[in-house]
């Protein structure tokens, strides 16, 4: 009965996930029902109008997470299943996560859990920070170790978010404080603690081709064309839900015009870098997350647009390069310049924007430490050799989880028995 | 005069479009005609309403079927503008070809038809049928045939699922029997006619490459996206509309987790295979159908989506090959996974949901029976010589139907005049 | 301080966006506001009831802009990245430009612009007629000449707008007229005064290859699927909106048919051609536009969109070599066929629709004359030496506005360094 090493952790995913779905599935027997038939006719209106207007946004969002995001992950040319399928794995499981852990902390009555497409909506916005700290190891992680920082990240996230939301009265309704800044710095955190001090070697199969790029510009499009909608969402219906929905839009489009100076202005001939198109267009998006909502004049929208535009570029052309020479911090997507600075942007401007600076501060404050020291311990836990950390020649690959048929179209295509085996030597 | 044999296939598709479109303008010209403006204001308001309440709907609906549909059905490398032209194509004539038999039928009213949103809606799920049943026979089959074979399912559907709704009284707002099974089980019948006892051959062009298994993948990412839409938009509005949703969306969560647990544990290095992951994350979806707006409780709804991905994949495994071998059964996109077996269990679920047991299984089996009879007799109609069936050289490939600029990509791009020389041998 | 000949212009599009960009920063903070906050709980629910019932509708549009459009113009197989990013750039600074415009022009009370949704969606319209334009000259014009032409062709709509509309009375709710016809021969004569009497040759990277293809097809197929929202979202909501829908739909459908019988009776060997696909598919939404909402019987969408198909076929086949020919008229994306040809079409039926024939005729005849007066014009400026347009061996290639990696997939790319070289002695 003994595994070999090499089917074990083979084995892990599986395992791990079936556990998972079948405690799931005890959970609903016993704890999870439908809200009661609403007996008057005002109530069903009120029901109705509330999926009404609640699924289409609802729907947008998905399509971004699971369509937009997804093929934004696409740039590395050789782990497009890998990516695709393990942020759609891990939106799935961390949704599932999240709904367990809030119904336990929030929405008991009388020992049932009344399950609608709101709870399912914030469970959603939870399993967003684990999709986005994925970004600061994709690649160089198996996913089973994804599943581990999934399992550890939401119910850290929930902490923090009641810490800075309810303790503090924070007001964030686009997630720049609680989300953005939240998961990059614990994706982060997670980097240091997993890859330690050895600097991440530039891998052949880390560069993206035109096509996979082009995948993931196309990515970029769908999110920057449905962030409204995840900005709006949880907004108070009518002047607010409105300029939240105005706000987004203005901080978008500035962002979008300002990447593409601020990325022609940076490269000596002046042409443009896919990477800071594919990023800095949302950065906007980011940053507005916290004031949305507020009574903000439409150019302080503009101007916190172009601004995180700028921070986001100027992140990728010199602090990137910085923290992975001076911190040996590995960032695979550049989270930190798309969630953590124009995060932080987001969130100087909100203590600008409410006159109850301390609050707003110290809620930044709480999302940035903790999910620093969260990410950096979570990391340390992912180097369980268990987890199956992909060996270094097989990073970037999709050979490894995937049934690659073989490819006439790509010559090149060698990273396959052989380097299978040598990657089992790798792992004795 | 002479049209020589070469020619007269090639012209039979324009011919056939050509009399039908004509037909259908002279039948619109006769008989269509849009509803009476609405003379007080209660009633405009409520047709705004209706309008408002299906449009985004029916929208979804259509990227499903449209965009996301299309993408799946391009896992074939060669045969993309094939995949995607006719899929579009099938969906417009199935669904012009509904309106008029189902105005025919049910929406005569002193010799005018009204035409409103909701009679398209019903004629776009006809169209649904036409477009699963021909993944039975993808690529193997020509536009002519795929044509007959519309006009001859569109009104067995309409048969059969008057039969089953309204004179057993089966209920099935996401059409798990009436659309799934049904059309499951008429396209196999259809392709045992079409190739009777001659097993087909692993065809060069029928293996996916990576960049044409990933565009299929995001085509099953947007089909999964907006698969509740299609479930609950038949449905009451209010509480059965917002249960609808709720049952579909965590159905389809089930599958997408299972679906890799089932493919990971049955391939032996514990690898996931693209296929699975392309058809097992919709079965839940499928079988949800049927229960999707009745008071199940949310435990089945994800029990039910986790069976039924199992079962996909299963059937992906070991199944399809079976029948292959067995039967002579050419199944090319395994609709027998997707819509067969999931559809069969999501109704033997709604046997034991309903507790009118009899009628939901007489439904089943009206389903079953009937397509499957009517299937083998429209295939062997397809045998008609003069419907172009494609040689099976050019069997999964573009350029017998499209023109295909140079590839400079691909140097292997050797199908071209030689080619079309053999094939008219063949043919001839 | 001398700035090299090769450097300058580099670094005009820079300077061009951000001087832009901080103008519009400027008018924004001295004149935009947004609406008051609405103070009686009425008010609210109609601005709820605004903001819901046009958002869906404009996320629908900003996905055919960005999305749909985006990817049918990435048909140019290494201009992908400058066809999607030129058009997302052109998009938003359009936007920004005629929401300036339109605030100066229209909506100023009391020295304050007061924005909302309705006014972006306003705004968004106009910037569709840049993006239509720019399709004549695609892949042999540099950004700053791109950009150049937005900001003439935004203030010249306006102007068309205004009188077709205010003056002259045109019902047009979808922009058959005001839009495609205008924004067709504005491009042709930005085209012809740009290129003069040079007949332009048949580059080499002028060709698709299938994948390009198939992207654009994509394209197209989203484009077609969120059209009706593109129609019936200014409408008056109630009938008129729920028949602009449906009439919108039948153009669509009946174009989708057509094209497939007039491609395939085109070409000798019955084989369709993707460009008509491309094209003659959508041909049907922009002659409806015009007619949408007006109470025609269902009969006359379906043929205006049968009819606008087999022009749009007919021109790529017969008119657009002649044109090129004859005149000398450079045409890259065929958008004569697809919105001059269709446009007339509908203008012509809008004629017969609502018998106040002679303004809706002047109206068409404005559109033309005016737009293609003002197209020379604008393209002769184009012609100033600063503006950088791409010299012939870089036309159609991404490598030179962007930094491409090394393309593994591609052996033939040699479009790099010394290319360059050789562009900058073609600049001296």
């Amino acid at each position: 009965m003994a595994v070999s090493p090499s089917t074990y952790p083979r084995r892990l995913l599986p395992l791990f996930l079936g556990l998972f779905q079948g405690a799931l599935l005890l959970f609903f027997a016993l704890f999870i029902t439908y809200d009661e038939p609403s007996a008057q006719a005002e109530d069903t209106s009120l029901v109705v109008n509330q999926a009404y207007s609640t699924f289409p946004f609802f729907q947008d969002i998905q399509v971004m997470l699971v369509v937009g995001l997804g093929l934004l992950l696409t740039f590395l040319p050789r782990y497009g299943f890998s990516a695709l399928t393990h942020n759609f794995l891990l939106l799935n499981i961390s949704m599932q996560w999240a709904l367990v852990l809030q119904g336990l902390l929030h929405h008991f009555h009388h020992g049932q859990i009344h399950l609608d497409l709101h709870k399912l909506l914030i469970s959603e916005f939870a399993a967003v920070t684990v999709l986005i700290s994925v970004g600061a190891i994709l690649g160089r992680a198996s996913p089973c170790q994804l599943l581990v920082m999934a399992t550890c990240e939401i119910p850290l996230y929930l902490a923090s978010e009641w810490v800075i939301v309810t303790c503090l009265g924070v007001l964030d309704v686009g997630g720049t404080i609680t989300i953005h800044v939240f998961s990059c710095y614990f994706g982060l955190g997670v980097s240091k603690a997993l890859f330690r001090a050895t600097q991440q070697p530039l891998h052949p199969k880390e560069t993206p081709t035109t096509s996979s790029d082009l995948m993931s510009l196309v990515g970029t499009l769908i999110l920057w064309v449905f962030w409204p909608s995840f900005v709006a969402v949880l907004c108070q219906p009518g002047d607010a839900q409105h300029r939240a929905i105005l706000n987004t839009l203005l901080a978008m489009t500035a962002s979008a015009i300002t990447t593409v100076v601020a990325s022609s202005l940076l490269e000596r001939d002046g042409k443009l870098s896919p990477g800071h198109l594919q990023n800095g267009s949302l950065a906007g998006g980011v940053a507005i997350g916290v004031v949305a909502d507020m009574a903000v004049p439409p150019v302080a929208a503009l101007a916190l647009g172009s601004l995180s535009a700028v921070v986001c570029v100027l992140g990728f052309r010199f602090l990137t390069p910085l923290l992975a020479r001076k911190l040996t911090l590995h960032d695979q997507c550049g989270i930190h310049n798309l969630h953590g600075l124009p995060g932080i942007l987001g969130g100087a401007a909100s203590v600008v924007a409410v006159l109850v600076a301390l609050c707003q501060a110290a809620g930044l404050a709480v999302a940035i430490g903790a999910s620093l020291l969260a990410g950096l311990l979570t990391g340390s836990a992912l180097r369980l050799p268990c987890l199956a950390r992909p060996p270094e020649r097989l990073c970037f690959d999709d050979s490894l989880y995937f049934k690659i048929h073989e490819q006439a179209e790509s010559p090149g295509a060698d990273s396959s028995a052989e380097e299978g085996a040598l990657a089992l030597q790798e792992q004795v």
